[in-house]
């Protein structure tokens, strides 16, 4: 039987290389051969155990750009009805919707009650940190329209999803309006950028590292806020560039739990707080509910975009590919084997983002 | 020149009777003669001084059934364009909106940016305990349809338009939801009434006096809860009730910082939680940002109603005053010289709805 | 191998009762006894092929609450998440979506692209006018809720979801809005329900038949206005009720074109006309575009509702069952030999709901 | 007393040009000298009398920037509440809303019921075809942002705020939709713009006129349509290029009857089509009302804009000046004295904008 490489995590903190098989694409799936695996920040949080206990072990990677190896008996299409064959590249979502629980059927909310995010590393597996990734029936993948650059698609990895599945929670950057974003990793990126070509008046970045600020305005950024001042020196440049009502948005995509009561402190009369960073991080934090009702605030979480994000994710990519830098925001390719140095490097904070490349 | 009576909060907590002067309506505007003043509990935290500095003295109340005693230049109709004259019931909204500020223009959001909720004493006032209340223009007043009970228009004050602003601005209620309503004073009431007619599966009022538990009951609450019991115990029996995902709205209307964090983590899946109570109370309360993100939940304070939604309330009022025993709610009526003793009324807790009846 | 009766189109105008074999659930789907198959008035279009080529021969009924006889290999829930199992009242969707669709997966709109409506009568069959339904792995199906009549279910039939999906697309009813449905059959009637329910101020229903006003009336109809005046009176019949700004909602429930042109003259300034019957009515009306524009007219149409739909609706009507003579719509029933009886009292026009009874 | 000249519309075909007086600004008003007015299409249908029957004589003109050149008492901010002062340019919608109507207090929606379009001539008066325009209180008007220019502001009049309002109706175009624009004026090169900033996949416009297709690819048409191909050719021709399901959103902005069925027949499944340029023309055409119920379609039409349209056009143009070539769509400037030959010039259909200056 063809073997393909995989990277696995044995339990917490344990990452190994394993020669695993390569099954034949169930009726409505596909088998891909894996093109780029994201590396996602949250694989960290995977990887210590931070973020649970996993169904060990597992194959890493949840994001990825692939090309089309085999499809499953009576697939013809991908899940948008386009036609889709052997070669194309697909982008995937990683979660497989039930179609069948209250959140899936009844309020059409995600995250779906039976998904799975994870597989056993010894099953048919779609984790991305491997030479194949074989999707179940029911897992949407998209082809990319001609032209995309998969180094784009995968740039924002499940970051850009995310924040299109917040603004659809929250309602959509209006022209004109005033945006401030917590963070300048992938999430905060995407929100800058998904705020530019909405025609926000005035972006707004806080980071505390010059480079990713830097990027932050090659994105579309107008001004950014260093962590290095106080808390209330950012919000005095904050007001000053947006005027006394204050920002209209507030995006928080710094995993920082110290960023949430700033958030709703800096959000603006009738402003929305979008809250999607902080899936992670275990803690309260003080907050004054009187915010909420004399600034007519709403606050928002969004997590596990759906299928459609992903879908409206990968053509905005395509689409702006031209205008913006995207592909360059990939800054550190690893191969299989590295998985390790890769989540090394993501954690010293020295990458914009990076990606597992299968042919190295 | 005619006097009428009036209770004005001189300073804080000092109260007084004055014979004040009946002013001519402005052009736009009325002047009403007040048949039912209600009291609300704002005003106790108003005339403690709680609710901040006003500009004193001034006339308490911010409710009020009048009849038309004498109409502006210029105005033949009501807020919603409905012929008016001499003589006909009206209800209104305590604040004119300015029209001409980013709130009110851009954003179609209130609170507007220059409205005025009280006026000076000595001028020309639309405080609603006193005899006349003079509507300047601008100030959206509307007619009560035929058969419409001043009384049950007026039980439960600018509560329900307050709702009813919270769920305009967190999405309704739908059939077969389930909703937690945290206190059931006039706010709890209102909440409890209106997923009533929406279909709501389970209504469960959590408060500690029982007989607004028992009035909660006769609006539509399916299920009551005891401030007696401890958080784990209340959180036990509401997921009883709701089922593993948890209520689909909760809305706070309590008044009380506690109640903040334990409404979040009551809200269920996907759920709203709407509050409205907290506007007054100083200080934060630690919360959980995961909770946000991970059970994907919208936050959202409402206040300061807008004029369409206190028309709504006054017609919901009066299709519903036949089903629901609306108007008595109003248990205690006080003369405009009593108004003190009104204030006491409420804050010992023994009244449902207080009003001012100026014709005792 | 066991055998149950069905109604079969074995082409247009010609049924037979044929002995099917009782298949085996699959897997994700379940085998259900039917208790009631609902007569739809599209099933009279299909039957006389105004509504199209069907795959003959098929087994008629898209409508049906029946009781789980087994449940298909994985089957512990019914799409809501409720627990179910065998001997369980369920109500089912008539359609399994795709959910690899633009449609489905892009859009979350129904029709989906790939969806079958009817299924070869030979082949395992949902169809409901029969002993047994086998509903396939992606039919939704719900489990009633404890005390709800399976007639007061049925006695709307897909009416109901149609209904509730139009007010999806349009905005919901809303307190005192006036609203006029034209047609009182089943769609006409649920249009009436949800109204009343939402607290309209008017609900003006248009029909010929006396009784069938009748039955609008104990529904909810605070008017009604006879086809046998002419357009002219009609409308002034329905400004003098509604205002001058006219009707806020108009409801196309009637199937019948010349509806249309005085639907879009009907509906008042910035109102709503949704219409639901005409999916089957070939031929065009002629409408003046200027009314859209100087009216701010919203025109939509709705059919093929989404299974939420008919989740609300089967709790919609068992939480209205006891207020609303809903059971007692029902006003024939047939066994399953007798189809053609059925299909022929309604196209007499002499029942409000005719179902299929497969214990006669 | 100083005056100054305007273009007046003595009565249907009479145009004349006198000197009025400068009235002083009233309070909550300002008066403006105008800098560009813009000469509208529909100005040209108000002057031959097809667009009713008007208060003559009239000064012609709803299209502004101006500076100002007095404030009325009480006034130092805009509508959306930035400071302003004399010799400021500010840009204004050309109706005051009277905000005590039905739609604007209860359903917040225009046309308002009261509100008027011009003033008799010798009153003081708002038509934008004159050296001042005297701007009531009420009527919004906004400072331009810095750096704006004036001509980009006034490009596409009217018709960039009539086409916000109608995506507010219907919704926004969203990433990848596909969208059909019927006709290059102002309105269809308004839709173009708002289409291509929201990254629609494709952008097809229809017209019969080279040079105006060729300014729409300018500003993001991705493909254009001839009026000389048949409507049956104009079909293939779109449905190659958005696929079997058709365009995901249509306007209307030609003004031509014949175009609205062919609107519905191009409108894809669950598409939206928008009526926007059909406020004049009277007459009816034929369509089938199943296309509405089969495609699932929304068909909305808008007119009137809101003064947050305006507002949102004007910081749109602003924002994107230097991206497209807005100032270069002004293609012919006419003195107040010449404004017979500025309507004359349009109806020709040989510019794309033309406007008043009232310096030449």
């Amino acid at each position: 039987m063809a073997m393909g490489r995989a990277t696995v995590l044995v339990k917490p903190n344990h990452l190994e290389t394993w020669d695993v098989p390569i099954p034949e694409p169930e009726a409505g799936g596909a088998l891909v051969r894996v093109v780029i695996g994201g590396v996602c920040g949250s694989d960290l949080h995977i990887t210590t155990g931070e973020a649970g206990v996993m169904p060990f072990p597992i194959i890493l990677g949840h994001e990825g750009v692939g090309r089309v190896e085999k499809l499953g008996p009576g697939v013809s299409t991908d899940y948008a009805g386009i036609p889709v064959k052997v070669g194309d590249l697909v982008y995937w979502s990683p979660i497989a919707l039930c179609h069948r629980c209250h959140s899936c059927t009844v309020l059409e909310e995600t995250p779906c009650e039976n998904s799975q995010f994870f597989e056993h590393a010894e099953k048919p597996n779609w984790g991305s940190y491997a030479d194949y990734a074989w999707l179940p029936g029911g897992l949407a993948f998209f082809r990319l329209p001609e032209g995309a650059d998969p180094e784009a698609v995968a740039a924002l990895g499940c970051a850009l999803p995310t924040v299109l599945r917040g603004f659809d929670r929250c309602g959509p950057v209006r022209v004109n309006e005033t945006v401030v974003v917590q963070g300048a990793g992938p999430v905060g990126l995407s929100a800058v950028l998904v705020a530019a070509i909405a025609g926000a008046r005035e972006i707004i970045v806080i980071d505390s590292v010059d480079k990713k600020l830097e990027i932050a305005r090659q994105l579309g950024a107008t001004a950014t806020v260093s962590l290095a001042d106080s808390p209330e020196e950012r919000r005095r440049q904050i007001y000053d560039l947006c005027g006394h009502n204050g920002p209209n948005v507030v995006v928080e995509a710094a995993g920082y739990l110290p960023a949430f009561p700033e958030g709703v402190d800096l959000t603006g009369n009738h402003g929305r707080y979008i809250v999607l960073g902080l899936w992670g991080a275990i803690g309260t934090q003080p907050i004054s509910p009187r915010d909420l009702t004399t600034k007519n605030l709403t606050v928002a979480g969004a997590s596990f975009p759906k299928p459609q994000n992903y879908y409206q994710a990968m053509h905005l990519a395509a689409r702006l590919q031209d205008r913006f830098p995207l592909a360059a925001l990939v800054t550190h390719r690893f191969a299989i084997r590295d998985a390790d140095k890769a989540l090394a490097a993501v954690k010293a904070g020295e990458v914009i983002k990076a990606v597992i490349d299968p042919t190295l």
